[in-house]
């Protein structure tokens, strides 16, 4: 790293701002519902066994989520779930589309304060509309030069959006919560990766691998200790 | 037009491959299903009711039109809709996400040319997911430049999508079915427009508006009709 701007990519749920503590809550009022008729764990386990096998043609985000939860209620009622109880379901789904966004802790200032020496992107993947509506409704859109909006997160698509943005990978760092999509495809195609976990991760994000320490990975508590990490790694250059 | 090539953006639903046909006839079953309870005309117009109500929150796709059918559904039955109506109103969502492509006629052969002498785009709205994978599956992918899965399209959407791609809008020319999304918004930015009219049209894409003829709007039969068109507006140029 030569000259003094990087291209930074940030992941955003649970990156930028709270996403997994709606859905366990949205979970705990969902096992709530069935409790009638089944254990939590059996709940669960079944959910996650519909959202996997949905995953290819419903994509991630709140739609197929919600989708996915009617699936599962009426099998594990067999059929005896009333309407009603759908039509509850169905307002959750609705909620979580229209929850606020709560910036998780220095992400606002640290962000401004990036954009004045970086090129910052966002790169998250999810349903177009809501990940659009949540950088909106998150007060800090104008800080992205670009706004990438994918349905998976692997290499080729990071690739992709090096390439369109004739990024050198070796002058891209991305930032995330999820080792499998924001971490290992990064690595992977030469770049860095800088690790901020977040206290919930969803199943589907979990691995139990950790990355090599190599020199082009990095865990941080926090996104206020980006900054700092930034100025070692251009000093070092 | 001085050069030789163009940048020609194609909307893809109805204008490359067959939609509207599918939801039309989902529409029939579901006005089937909810007989019993309501006449045809009532059906739809509280399922498109639904729709208006949910587009901000949901977008565009077949995830949020399932949705807006299931909410319907239920409110039209006074919650009377059983779990297994509401279970086969789920699968046909899953049907028409896993629909074969059925291209347009033409339109395999006339992209295929186009593509050696011009720049091509797919300008599409809906989601994400599920236009990857018709685009995947319609055999025609590799002929386009650039894909953009927009959540709506509008004069600001084409605009960022010229300025992204340093595209001069008088170089420009947008093909597809929609006088609303893909003929007005790019004649407003100063582009071309080329409408190909499809025999079905959803109603939130109607107008009554027809635009005026000022040399940068052409409505023509179908897509084979297309080069001849181009060949005339470069000789003019």
């Amino acid at each position: 790293m030569s000259s003094r701007e990087l291209a930074i990519g940030f992941d955003a749920d649970d990156t930028l701002w709270h996403n997994e503590t709606i859905f366990e809550d949205v979970h705990a009022r969902y096992r709530e519902m069935l409790s009638r008729y089944h254990d939590a764990d059996t709940v669960e386990a079944t959910l996650y066994e519909t959202e996997m096998r949905n995953l290819d043609l419903y994509g991630y985000g709140v739609k197929g989520f919600t989708l996915s939860a009617i699936e599962t209620a009426i099998q594990l009622t067999d059929g005896k779930i009333s309407a009603d109880e759908i039509r509850q379901l169905m307002a959750l789904g609705r909620d979580m589309l229209a929850h606020p966004v709560e910036l998780l802790p220095g992400v606002a200032e640290t962000i401004e304060a990036l954009a004045s020496k970086h090129r910052l992107l966002l790169i998250t993947k999810g349903d177009l509309r809501h990940q659009e509506r949540k950088l909106l409704k998150s007060g800090i859109a104008e800080h992205f030069r670009h706004v990438e909006i994918v349905s998976e997160k692997n290499e080729s698509t990071y690739a992709a959006i090096l390439r369109r943005h004739v990024i050198n990978p070796a002058r891209f760092l991305m930032v995330g919560n999820s080792l499998k999509s924001d971490i290992f495809p990064v690595l992977a195609i030469g770049g860095t990766a800088v690790h901020l976990p977040y206290h919930l991760t969803w199943k589907h994000e979990l691995t139990d691998t950790i990355p090599l320490e190599n020199g082009r990975f990095f865990t941080l508590e926090g996104v206020r200790d980006l900054p700092p990490l930034l100025e070692t790694l251009l000093a070092r250059a």
